[in-house]
């Protein structure tokens, strides 16, 4: 945790008073006297300092400052085949602190059904691995996520009114590898990037986004799991844009 | 599991019988009958095809065919401060799926003690993290792992030994992005990448590393949890590198 999140109604005259597992983190973790500052941010606002102004059992009392707005988001959109929940859990996380600015987590034939009926899907409880990533990447904005639980429509309908400058499609096996895309990625745009389930999309479903614009792209022979190429994938996209922009 | 990884031994006339959970993987969710075939590798070894010959409770008979040699390893080599036990499982997994070659868990400052004292370091069990990732990412030869319980005895006597074309640190905070460094990369070299503990860095073992050659790099305001570090940054450097080949 490298930002204490809150949430802006609790923060009355300038005070918040902690009693979750954010006061035992700094208890237990900070180990922090009255007196020490903490980074602290609100969601979906702005990022500051809080003055450790009271300790006590199982509380904190944080005087808070607010002063910098949160790091800027990657240009960065994932379209997600809907991964297994422990992998999703993570994905999450790591989607939030990498910046992404919207997720969409959608079906594919070879997402397994009962993954849409499982935790934190069907009961929305995913906001917990959102504010962990936020925590960790010191942010204040999560991605917006939403859930497509069919993939024609998602394809037909809401897929042609994303705007982006890029659209690229994550397939494993032969073909063009990232950095054979990379020089053809606007300078200053923003990507649409589609990632596939384990086992891959099939060949309807490749062809369908191809339709829509998106340009295959492989990651060699190595199959990466999703906790893997999502973050390998992003930062490579990340990477290519800055290259071009000091090129 | 896109891979049945093998050891030599167990082939008996080109036939191996699967009695363990790679035989539960066959039945439960490849779901094979006799006749199917389904990718094999040995470790260290070739890749290629088994064909299911038997099947019976528990048990799997394979006729094996080996013809290819695994991918070929990143020019990697990956000297990380030694994670919690949770993130090291996954690192291990992920850090061989990717084709690290060699791999240096080495203690900093700010690793906890405990974690060497935790499985999977204390009983050297990490074997069946390394089998995941080249299961994962049909390899068979996984990095080399070695620990060091010191910092300054890996620094001063193991580091100068090391062969690598470019040397680089990741520490969060200000500086040079990673896109700064990339056009410096040998375009058929090999990199020595170190990161960090949770919490950083300190200012002397960053000198310790800066007076061994190794070059600073940033990856911005966001500070990244090791499992999402680790392959953003790994997969980075390897475009940059194709990048710079194609140029």
């Amino acid at each position: 945790m490298n930002l204490i999140l809150l949430q802006s109604d609790e923060i009355i005259n300038g005070m918040v008073r902690l009693t979750d597992r954010r006061a035992a983190h700094l208890h237990k973790v900070l180990k922090v006297a009255v007196g020490d500052i903490v980074r602290v941010g609100v969601l979906g606002g702005l990022i500051g300092s809080g003055e450790v102004r009271a300790l006590s059992k199982g509380e904190a009392l944080l005087q808070v400052t607010l002063t910098s707005p949160p790091p800027a988001k990657l240009k960065l959109d994932l379209i997600l085949a809907l991964p297994r929940p422990i992998m999703l859990k993570r994905v999450l996380a790591q989607a939030t602190a990498l910046g992404v600015g919207h997720l969409f987590l959608i079906n594919a034939k070879r997402v397994e059904k009962s993954f849409f009926e499982a935790s934190p899907i069907r009961d929305h409880s995913f906001q917990t691995y959102l504010e962990n990533g936020l925590e960790q990447a010191i942010d204040t904005v999560p991605p917006t996520v939403s859930i497509h639980h069919r993939f024609r429509p998602f394809i037909e309908d809401l897929l042609p009114t994303l705007a982006a400058s890029d659209r690229l499609i994550a397939h494993p096996g032969g073909g063009v590898g990232l950095a054979g895309r990379a020089p053809a990625l606007r300078v200053d745009g923003t990507t649409l990037l589609a990632i596939g389930p384990e086992g891959g999309w099939i060949d309807y479903e490749v062809e369908q986004f191809h339709a829509a614009g998106f340009q295959r792209f492989s990651l060699g022979p190595r199959i990466l799991r999703v906790d893997t190429a999502v973050p390998a994938i992003i930062a490579q996209i990340d990477l290519a844009r800055q290259l071009a922009k000091s090129a």
